[in-house]
Parts: C-alpha cells; sequence; structure tokens
C-alpha cells in the first residue's frame, strides 16, 4: 500500500520534499547486470534541470544525483538503487507570503486540509520538485532497457502551449533537441518564445500539451485487465504534478471517429510480422502492445503560482488577495517533457519484466505466433 | 501482482470470460455491517445489460447476479464478497467467421501474440462483457457508501457522440434517465437517435465521451504521489475496454488555459468551509479532493466489430477481408455509462478507506481546520 | 490490500464461508498453456475431503470443483481461474448452541470483537473448511509446475500427534500414502490410531506437527529481503488454521548449534552442481535455494471444539460452560497435510515466475555459473 | 512487487549494502502529526550497534541515523521518511579471502547463483547490517504508536543460547536491560557469559532463541485468512537474517496439547473486556489479537562466518577449505534482539492503520461488543 511507489516488477518510490535536505529514488526491482554510472542517469537530470533557459523556474539546483546502494563494479546487483539528489538551493524565504494564504489552484489548501501540517517551504510534497527523483528512476530504467530491449526509443516532444499548437506537417525528429521547448516544430518554437516572453512579463503562465512515444517496443506487453498497458501509462502521466488529461492514440478524437474511421487495417510485413495501415490505436489494442509506437499525450495545467492577484482564503479563515512571487515557470510543461519520458521508461521496462514472468521467453518474443 | 484487480483496500478482482459458463467479481476488503441484498446489485446491472434497446448490443443476458460470499443475514460480513453472473447466451456460433481471421481495431490479435491462445468466442476475457462484474462490484460500492459516506451521489451521462455533443446550456439533470443514452440534453438525445439510426443500417459504429460526476466528497481523499485521487481515476477508466482518453475537470483543454484563468479562487462558505468560484479543477488538487464536484471524462472508441469490410491477416498469416457479423453495439459507449459509474462509486469508497486507514477520523473529516 | 490473497504473480484470492453457498479461489497470474481439468484438481480435493476415516470431521461434502473461467480447451488462457466448490452438506442446527457461547481456543470472539458480525454456522470464513479453495489452488498450480518445472515434487507428511513422533530411521516415502495419517512411519500410524480412538472416545482433541518437502526445486528462486523463500513458506503456513510454529530445516533447534555444527559443507557435484554434505539450511540460504531439498514443517494446536465441558462468556457478558457438540476432527492437524503441501505448491510456482521476471532465463537456469 | 519492502499501510523499504556508502529505510505511509526526531530513533540503533561488547562483532560504526524527509517541525507531515545511515567503518580489505570461497551455511553461494553478481564486501546485502535499516523504521514506528495507542509496549529478550535455556521461575522484566544478553534471567546470563567467551576463543558461535512481547495491544488487530497478524509476524521475523524458526504462543509444543489443555478458557473482567486463563495462544485466535499479550519467539542459526575450517568449493569449481576471519558475532542471535522488537512495532503499528481502515473507529474499539 505504498502510495508513493508505482510499477508492478520495477518499483519506483520517490521519497523527498521541495525544501528538505534532499529527494530521490528508491528503486527495487532493477535487474542485475545493469551498466549503470551517476553520469548516465545525470544526463536526463539535465535535461529536465530548472534554470537552463527563460522560460523555466530560475532556481538553480545542482541536481546531482548519487547511487548509494545497489550498483557494485558498474554494474546493478539486483538490490535496490538509492538515488539521492541534495537539495542545495533552499531559498524558502521566498515563500513567507504564502505560508498563511492558499494559492488557487495549487495543492496547498488540500494538503492542508488532509495532513493538517502546512509545509509552507515551496510546496513541500506537492511540489514539482519531486518529479527530479522520477527523471532519476528513469533514467536507470532506460539503462536497462538499453541491455534487455535495446531497440526500444523514448521520445517526448511538446505538441502546444496555451493557443499554439505544433503543425504536424512539420515534424521533425530532429528539430526536438533543437530548441528549448523540445518540440518537433521549428516554427512553434519561435511562436512560443514570443508568446512565453509576453506571459512571463505580465507575471501570468500558461498550460501545454506533452506527446511521448515509444518506438522497437515488441507485441505483447500488457497485463489486462488492470495493468493494461494504457491503464498504467494513464496512472503514470497522471500522477504527474499538473497533468489533467491523458490519451492513448487517436485519445479524445476516438469519440468522434467511426468504426470504419478507427480500425487500422492490417497486413502482414515482409518479416512476417503484422503491420498496420494506421496508428488510431496508440500501439496498444485490449491494453496489450501491437508493436507500432506507443503514442501518449498529456496536457499540464498552467502554473498556480502566479504573479496575478487571485481571491483566496487563509489558513486562519480570513478573505485574502494573494499573489505570488517567488520563481516559478510560466510554463511547467516545459519541464514535464524529460518526466513523461521517464514514466514511458519506467512502464515500459516494468512490462518487460511482467511479461517474462508471466509469459517467459526472451523479451519481444510472444507465444502466438502467426504464420 | 494481481492484474485482475483494482483498488487498495476496497480490492475487486474480476473474472470469467464472454463465453465461459460464468464471469463474477471477488471483492475483498468491503466494511462489515453494509447492508446488500442481490436487487440492490441488480438494479445497477438492469441498468448496463445489453439488449434493452436498438442501440446496443442485441445480445439477451439476463445478468442476475448471485451473492456467493460475504453476506450474512443482510449484511457483509467484513471477508470476501464472491457476485457471480452466470453466462446464459452464448451463442458462440456467431463467431466462426473470426476463429481465423483477427478483427481490425480489435484486441483479437494482441491477446493472440501475448497468451498464444485463441478464445474466439466473443472475446474471451477482452470483451466489453467483463464490465458486467465491474457493475456488480460497483453495486456493491455504492451500497456502503450509502453507509459510510450517505451524501455522495455518483451520475454518468453521456456528453458525445460522433460529432454531435450536448449543448451544456440545455444541462438537466432530471433528463438523464429519461432516455436511452442517459444524456442530460434532450435535444441531443433526439439527434443521437436518429444519427445512430443510419450508422446501425450502415454497419457502422462511432465513438463517445461519457462524464461521470460524483457530488458530496469530502475533502482530503487522495493519496500522492502515485495514489492521487485523479491518478486512480485515470487508471480506473482507461482499463474499462475501448477507452482511449481520461480527463479531470479541465482535462485536455486546461492546456490551453493561463493560469489566471484556471485559478478556481477561494472563498469562504457560510459552513466555514471553502467555496470555489469555478471548478477547472475537477474537484481535485494536488491529487485531493477538494470537496467540490469530482468531474471525469473518458472518450470511446467506436466499436471495431463492423459489418464494414477491412483489410486483416488471418493466424496462419494470410491476408484477407474481414466482416463482422453477430450481435455488437454501434456505440459501445451507451453500456459504458454505468460502468463509469460503478468504476467511481469504487475508487471514492477505496479512497475513503484509504483516507481512514492513513489519517484516522470519521469521513469528511480532515485534519487540518480552516478558520 | 487484498487480505484474502496470497502470492505475488501467482495470486490465489479465497472466498466463501463453512455455510454459504459455495467457496473458492479466483487464480490470477497463472501462465498460459497449461494443461488442466478439473478432475487433476479434483485429485488433490478428494486427498482432504473429510469423512474419509473415523480421524477426521464426519462432515460430508462432495467437494466438488468446478472450473468457471480461465480455462478454454483444456489449457489456461492466462486469464483468471475461478474455482469454485458448492457446500452440500449444511447442517448448520448443529452449531445452534454456540451462537451465544464463545469458544476457547477459537476464534469466534476475535471475529465478533473485529467485525461485529457473529456468523455461528460452523466458524464462517475463520472454518477450516477455507483450506478447500487452497487445495484447489495448489492443485492448479502442480499442474503449472508439471509443465514449467516437471522435476518438482512436493510431499507432505505427518511427524508428530500429540506426545508421539515418527521414528526417522523409520521413514520410508512409500509408506505415506499407505495410512490414514499420511506418516511415513508405519509403527507410529499404528499407535496414532490407538492414540485417537481413545481422544475421540472421551471427546478431547490433540495437535500435530506436519512436514512438507519439495523435492528437485532448483537454486536461486527466492526474493531477498522480505520476499525471501523461506518468508513467503512461514506466512503460507501460518496462515493455514490453527498453526502456532513454522520451522524450516533445523528450525528452533539450530538455537542449540555451533556454528561448525550448522555448516552444510560445499562439494562439486558431477554435474558442476553443489553438492552438500548436510541440509540443516532446510534448502534455503539467505532467502533462496540451494538446489537442495526444500524443508518446511508446521505444527498445528488441537482443535477447539471438544466434547469436554471449557469456562466461557456469552455474547451478552454472561458466564456459562461450553461443551461443543457438532461432527470435528479430533486431530485437525491430518487435513492439514494436503494443506501445507498446496502452500509449497503455490509459493514454489509464485517464486519461479517471479524469478523469471526478475532475473529472466529459463526456470532453473541461474545467473552465476559455478566453475 | 517490492521484495524489499514490508507492511501493507505503514509500509518499510529497506535499501543498501554492507560495504556500499550508506543504508536505510524507506518508510511510507507513516500517519502525520507524529513526534519524531533522529535522537528518538537513535535511541534504538544504539541498543542493536556492534562492537557494544565482546559477544557481538568487533565492527564499528556510528550507525548514525539521518531523516531526510518526511519530517517538518519535530513531526511527520504524513509523506515518505527516508531514513539514512552511512557507513563509515568498511574494512573490506579483511573480506579478501572469501571473494572466492563460498562460506558454507551462507548467502554466498545462493546470491552468486541467482543474481551472478559477487559482492565480497561483507556479503553485501545479505550481510545483518541491513537490519539497521529495520531497527531505524522501527524506531519511527514506536513513536507511531505513542501517539495512536500508548499503552502498546514492546519487549523482546534472548531466552535460549545453544543448550542453555532461561528458567522461567527466574523471569524479571527489570533485568532485561541489566546484561548484555537481554535477558530477564540473571542467572543465564552470567551463565551465557561464560559460555560464550569459551566459544569465541575457539572460533565457533552458536545460535540462540528471542522471545518478543507486545503487552497492551487491543483485540480486534489482524486481517484474516492472508494478513493474520501471526501471519505478519511470522513473515516479519523470519526474514531476519539467518532465523530458521518462529512460534506463535506455544509455538511447536502446540503439538503436544490436547484441545483441552490449549483451551484458555475464558471469563468477564471487571473492566467488562474477556479475561483469560492463560495464553496458550499467544494472544491471537484465527489471526486476530485477543487483547492478551503477544507472544512471539524466534530461533536464529549460529554465524556462518567462524574460524573453524570447513570444507568448500570456490567460484571457479574448486574444493577449498575456508576460515572466516574477519570481525563476526559469536551469537548473532544478541543483536536479533532489538531486531525482532522492531519488526513488531512495524507489524502492530500497521496492524492498528489497517484495522482502522477496514473497519474504522479509534484505535483499541471493536466492532462487536460484549455484555
Amino acid at each position: 500500500m505504498s502510495m508513493n511507489s508505482f510499477g508492478h516488477l520495477f518499483r519506483v518510490t520517490t521519497w523527498g520534499e521541495s525544501h528538505g535536505p534532499a529527494l530521490g529514488a528508491t528503486v527495487d526491482g532493477c535487474p542485475p547486470g545493469v551498466a549503470i554510472t551517476e553520469s548516465l542517469i545525470q544526463h536526463w537530470l539535465d535535461k529536465r534541470k530548472p534554470g537552463q533557459n527563460k522560460y523555466t523556474t530560475q532556481r538553480r539546483e545542482a541536481d546531482e544525483v548519487r547511487i548509494l546502494s545497489g550498483v557494485f563494479e558498474g554494474q546493478t546487483t539486483g538490490t535496490p538503487v538509492q538515488l539521492m539528489i541534495e537539495n542545495t538551493d533552499q531559498r524558502s524565504k521566498d515563500y513567507g507570503d504564502i505560508a498563511e494564504k492558499f494559492r488557487p489552484g495549487h495543492a496547498d489548501i488540500t494538503y492542508w486540509q488532509k495532513y493538517g501540517v502546512r509545509d509552507y517551504r515551496g510546496g513541500g510534497r506537492s511540489s514539482a520538485r519531486e518529479t527530479a527523483a522520477r527523471v532519476a528512476a528513469g533514467g536507470l530504467a532506460r539503462a536497462a532497457l538499453a541491455t534487455l530491449a535495446p531497440e526500444v526509443q523514448i521520445t517526448g516532444y511538446m505538441t502546444q502551449i496555451g493557443p499554439h499548437g505544433i503543425d504536424r506537417d512539420r515534424f521533425d525528429w530532429d528539430q526536438i533537441d533543437q530548441n528549448p521547448f523540445w518540440t518537433p516544430d521549428a516554427v512553434a518554437a519561435a511562436e512560443w518564445a514570443d508568446y512565453l516572453d509576453g506571459l512571463r512579463k505580465s507575471g501570468n503562465s500558461v498550460g501545454a500539451i506533452i506527446e511521448v512515444v515509444a518506438r522497437g517496443v515488441p507485441a505483447g506487453l500488457g497485463a489486462p485487465v488492470y495493468g493494461k498497458l494504457d491503464t498504467d501509462l494513464a496512472a503514470a502521466m497522471m500522477s504527474i504534478n499538473a497533468v489533467k488529461g491523458v490519451e492513448i492514440g487517436e485519445g479524445m478524437a476516438a469519440a468522434m471517429l467511426t468504426g470504419e474511421e478507427n480500425a487500422d487495417e492490417i497486413f502482414l510485413g515482409n518479416d512476417g510480422k503484422p503491420v498496420y495501415s494506421s496508428n488510431h490505436a496508440g500501439g496498444i489494442l485490449g491494453g496489450i502492445s501491437t508493436g507500432q509506437d506507443i503514442v501518449v499525450r498529456f496536457a499540464v495545467k498552467p502554473t498556480s503560482s502566479i504573479l496575478k492577484a487571485r481571491q483566496t482564503i487563509t489558513k486562519g479563515g480570513q478573505a485574502a488577495e494573494i499573489i505570488t512571487k517567488g520563481r516559478h515557470d510560466p510554463c511547467v510543461g516545459i519541464r514535464a517533457v524529460p518526466v513523461g519520458e521517464a514514466m514511458m521508461a519506467c512502464v515500459i521496462l516494468d512490462h518487460i519484466l511482467l511479461h517474462r514472468g508471466q509469459i517467459g521467453g526472451a523479451v519481444g518474443e510472444t507465444r502466438g505466433r502467426i504464420g
């Protein structure tokens, strides 16, 4: 009943608060024999790290990960891997003003109501800082995938910021790493830069949509009916701070399609594996991977900490107006890209292990042969 | 690692295939002292039952539930409750044609690949028939809620079928039970009737969107950060057959909002509890209920079994054309309404028990007082 | 948090009361492709069935198992297997006298205190009748083992009844099926027959010790440090009704040994696998199987339902004397033999699946090679 | 499927190796509002700390615990509590000799076979050093019990070392803290001192029996049938390094009793609660606490690292003789006393939370009233 844990066989427990001494991930169930170093994990943390450009919070954290257990002579041992990140920049004085007032749209008030504890230092456990631990765990998951299923490739990118979406016709995989928004559409990137500049100056924030794609995932992963691959992905993405919607393949738009339109027709590929005419399904049928790309999208709401005055109440029950100063992201969705990738990596690895336990055989080996 | 189970303390395991002798739900963790009878559960099963109007499958099942354990003298005992539904109409001969061919958009092919078993009898475990067991469990959850938190009211309804959405200005709670689509918009209901008639005649199908609202849910429910109330709801809804997207509150549209727009401002109500100016959050902040209505939406893709010819392959690897005869729903989303309600009931009850275990106190009692 | 479930990947949930309409086991996680029939499971149920000789309760139950799901054309499909046993002989009138009085040494009083429900009909869920569901699940586990690890052989037998233990020098595997006590010592069997006759006539009961051995278990099974093979076996055996102690290998007597005596010396066998000079460890080191016989022992306390008058109180709080009439086992330990075997089968299978998920490779394949 | 975790609602995950940089416990599910400091936990760690007298290993570890998360202003917040202990004395050079040879009776060989990793530095994860993390978690559990159920008192003590048991007639609670063996029998303590001196000089080791008693535990705790209080205690104790047997109340000796002897007769106490004439049951009936003392015993085998020469093999498959130098406990059972107490504290707390979630009401409140 560990509610700070996710995963079945690759099980990640995150711990730590925004302004405590440290935070981290206790990862249980990583297979032995996976080559891993701190710098391999650091690579992904650096991608998420705040303060890298003017579109993300100016809080500066080294976000240096230490491996405290589970690794010996450069390889995992099969025992729990403890990944710790010390908090270095804990300027909690910035938050003095919100010790009493609840921020509209923020978890301040519900944490207070539930736990009766007001950890006003940057949101405590509800802070997006918790996602650093997810990214660290995701780095380990990627390393394990590199050993067990090297053909799996996981890439996240932004498709929408506020009213501005990408143009799929301009989709370019190579563009993703070339702009601060990890978007495959260079034109959109330029547009967003201007748009966010304006927002930031006005002290406002905005939501975003992130898409994460896993390519090279073998058919057969997923554990119907309550550990379906899409079920676990939906939970993984919805658990990320500020996420309000999750879609697989066509997502909500599937409601608008007819059965004829939605049917991804099946052909036999040259390698004897099924080939599909389209991917409305997002790579998952009946909760099980088809071998096509796994496509997940999620929407992140705008940061609730803004410079715009909003009505609220205090812990003492008084009406108040609140303006949240401090260092916040005008679009927290940007930093959600590596987080979404990390969750995808963890879920895919977990289901590879689970499939192996339930069905046996090598990864990517399916029981039912076609042809 | 029970992948046919969901819930933490109120734990439901469903079992059974579309055309086996029976199916059901093994419910573990129902509190003792809940008044329950078979007819109380039957009420909800009847709502979901196929063959009730021309818009749902013509398969006729009595769907009579039997309580085999866990209830003594009209009350739950605290031991597992076994809810069994016998299959009576198992005309599996209808399915002969698809024993070899895989239906595009259906789990046929992935189940075969994963398990190496071809239970062609109506989809076996991947059939939407499995949801009858969920509805039975949901009936028990509702009975437990009636005892523990009688103010909780759960209502599902359709908001969209194909291109036709409801008009929120015509929203009428009382209308929901008055039409075969459980929609609060009487005008939309009439429109949909025509639209579906046309689709059915042409042998096609269509997707839909269902919204489920829980009113009267106390503040403080939800277990951050991986057992958040919205995380569990996302998983619950995504696990339903054919669901491709899940939204909380604003959902995907949250991406389009600014922080200023999205902030549900807070005021103090006459009863000393917080009152919000709006509910963009869908009743959940930081994974914890605010006391507002919990609002969840999910999209159901169109039924994959259609009379339209589609290209596919056979188990033997041959190219083929498939037309799926048999008794299918032109809009499986209709029957998903009571299923969504059932999942909501189970999740809310589960989190009431979990909150009690973690925090203590009566249901609806929060640790942090305001004012 | 399913407390009526055990196992990690092979997960068994038992349900049902002594005098309800039925009881059974919902088994989730059985691998697909296991050949299974009702009669294969019935074989083990018949071994446990009451009323077979004068040393066990005279309640007569057909104990016929039905497979309601998860099996298609004689093979498991990978979906949940529902094993149901209907109760036929529910003479609950016999129990009238104990509806009010609590039996000393029985769960009557604690179930009442915990749940506030008095299911006086034969103990309800606390009845040893629940173990029939375990034996059914164990039958399925044995069938899966026959496919996955055919060299595994599981045998239980009694080693002690009251003050009378077996003589290890007379240990004869072939004798076990030849007497009503499943004991390998024919002389002890004769002794026990006389002893139990006397006890039964005097209306008394007695405890017993059962030993269960698994031969042919590959090295490497077990998941340190809280899913150790011995940890799971201890939990499995302690969960059986009336069990008060569990031992692995030397068990409690290990306290009396020196390190020199206890060290099972290691040699290299002809097949390149380790061979041990002795088996004080009971086949488990550090929670992981060594490849030697797994040896578990457990003690069953005497049946609490006896004809001897004991002091007790009523539900209403009145002092009372109680004599429990009805059909009870003078030595409930006898029927615990097949139950212990079933638990062993489930645990071994579960750890084979878990090992496969965590480490990969074929069953019995270990990662570390010696030599 | 976290195999380095235990507990249902109070969930402890331990991590770390004997000679890595640190080890610790990630505790999820501790209720909010529990007063806790590092020194409260340190108290229990100091009790377990090695090198305190000549009867335990001379390895010197500061064993200083740091709280890295989950505590704010001296109180738990309801979020995960990270308890970290840095390893300071990692003289791994002492272990050079055993990098190749497997110690008979030690987990060296099975860890190698399972994981294919040879962490020869003091046993890695299989080292008894892991129990420091349990003791830290147990310290937190005790603090939570002090808030939730202050009447609960947990005490462990030794009852047997090798052939020398205590005399129950000399049992004196006050004696337990007065000798290095935590034994209630002062005469036995003196005897054991002599006996262990001899053993240590000869380079041998010996087993022991520890008894842990929880007084003041309310009736009604325990979750039949696979989360019984005794089932969880058996698993908890068997998971401790070197434990080979677990007993509840009469334990294995229950096999020798008749039903008449074993029945703890019931009377009504002055406070309206049941009073028992004896406690053969060890405070648990049907897996649920009776309100009597909970009595658990476990046997610890002798340390396998001894100076006596034993036959073994090397990783390379060569026959060899082994003598384990280094700093080891002649009787590792001594340090198991605080570990057993810690496990008891965690299990009791966990079941208090679970009972609250399942049944509701205050701790110690039962649903069924007597009288």
